[in-house]
């Protein structure tokens, strides 16, 4: 057996602080690991690369799941016969493989023919274009989902979020995204050095806990909300997507045209809601009668 | 002629301030523009795709410059014959493709036969690979250059990018990485939704006028500092590279292996150097003669 991939790891820093007067000292930091993950698939008799994403190991066969669930190549854990975190074959001292054997039903990733590589499933040649591949590919009706959510429950997320934050108190360095009940209580939180990796292993615990639709769950992430986070959110069917801060347009455009109720720069007492504003102003109407 | 892709773009958002009763207004917010990038390239009767990547619109050329220059599959501005933004053949009112002409004697990218799509070239499947994988691909030998920076212009820089950021101030959600000389002077900027990008724009830039290796320079990046920001400063050259905050483990270790200073958590006076403190330390030592 070799050694696992490891979620921080220390090495030596040298520490200057030009307001005690620059003299640098030695000493030990906490870092967040990162290694690279290659993803194979396919069925039994034949399985292969992917993707590799560079990611913090731990929850690795989450991961994969997750992306396979998000990338729309599978629609339940069922689909998976076996999902195994496994050795290179050139490196047998690290476990940066991870293997899934996909049902003899399940049809295997095709590789675009006319690009001869894996795009994700959403990569369009515009926005338009890829907006409308998540459409088609997104199993679940978001519009359908009336829950609500109060500004006051969303304003408490990111303090929750940040004192879950294990490995981000040890390094200082680390996304994370956090699965939240429509009350604000935390039900799971991943953490990653990639945002959207952080996503996917929490959508990956999800399907393998058969709890996808994410029905009246709020997906909190740290820092900016991009296309890929609300189309990894759309696929889980989560309906309300939350980020400490800025969205970009395509991530905008994306939430509205799926139905997803998109809340950015959550900070304080202040937010702001930039898509499906039905499910926040209910709560806002719902304050205002008190 | 279509309409270009835009850097920033106007969204009507709800604004909620809890301290403010809580009701909501509605308003106009600045938000920084995403769309898909393809970036094909090839000899002049076959050109293919090679990457997608999401991206804020501008400098697209440099961007696509940069990404196969940091690659390894470009040596310098004049292995490139011709390189065209143009519009999606689906798309005419879009213009994210580059088209980029190779000269004869320079090979086309291959797509990996063992996986079947193109992965960086420093996608290893463990961190010791990858390392290996940047250490072979790369022309420069950064140890070689004896450059030093001081701690004081170390810590003036991120308020200097900062400063500089103008969609970051309309939109308050960009990435930046800036350009800068030993003695602290900005040279060149470029903001993106991704740090990558933001990287491959500056380092395009660069290769296009012909500044490459980048001795003596740093690089300061907002955020954290991954495995790939680190591969793409030792691609360009680059000795110092400066985050805002984090490295990661495989971050610091390539830094090491490539002879390429590493400075972490650049805040206020302080600051962490993980990698070549020879560079900072001179520095520091100079300014205790004073």
């Amino acid at each position: 057996m070799g050694v696992m991939g490891r979620v921080t790891d220390r090495r030596q820093v040298l520490r200057i602080d030009l307001d005690q007067g620059g003299s640098p000292s030695r000493r030990m930091d906490t870092l967040a690991g990162e290694e690279p993950l290659e993803i194979r698939v396919g069925h039994r008799s034949d399985r292969r690369p992917l993707a590799v994403t560079m990611r913090t190991p731990g929850d690795d066969i989450d991961l994969a799941i997750g992306f396979l669930f998000t990338e729309g190549l599978i629609r339940d854990a069922a689909d998976v016969i076996t999902a195994q975190l496994c050795a290179g074959t050139d490196e047998p001292n690290t476990y940066n493989v991870v293997d899934v054997t996909l049902g003899p039903d399940v049809p295997a990733p095709s590789i675009d023919p006319a690009r001869n590589f894996y795009t994700t499933s959403s990569c369009g040649i515009c926005g338009k274009a890829s907006i409308d591949a998540v459409r088609t590919t997104s199993r679940f009706d978001l519009a359908q989902d009336e829950c609500a959510v109060t500004p006051s429950v969303l304003a408490g997320l990111p303090e929750t979020l940040r004192a879950a934050q294990k490995t981000f108190d040890r390094t200082g360095g680390l996304h994370a995204a956090g699965l939240f009940s429509g009350g604000g209580e935390l039900i799971c939180i991943r953490e990653d050095v990639g945002r959207h990796n952080a996503v996917d292993k929490l959508v990956g615990w999800a399907v393998r806990e058969g709890r996808v639709p994410l029905r009246g769950h709020t997906l909190l992430v740290s820092g900016r909300a991009s296309f890929e986070l609300v189309q990894k959110a759309a696929m889980a069917g989560v309906p309300v997507l939350a980020a400490v801060s800025a969205p970009s347009t395509l991530a905008v455009d994306l939430a509205e045209q799926v139905g997803l109720t998109l809340v950015g720069f959550v900070r304080g007492p202040t937010m702001n809601v930039y898509a499906g504003a039905q499910r926040v102003a209910a709560g806002v109407a719902g304050s205002a009668h008190r």
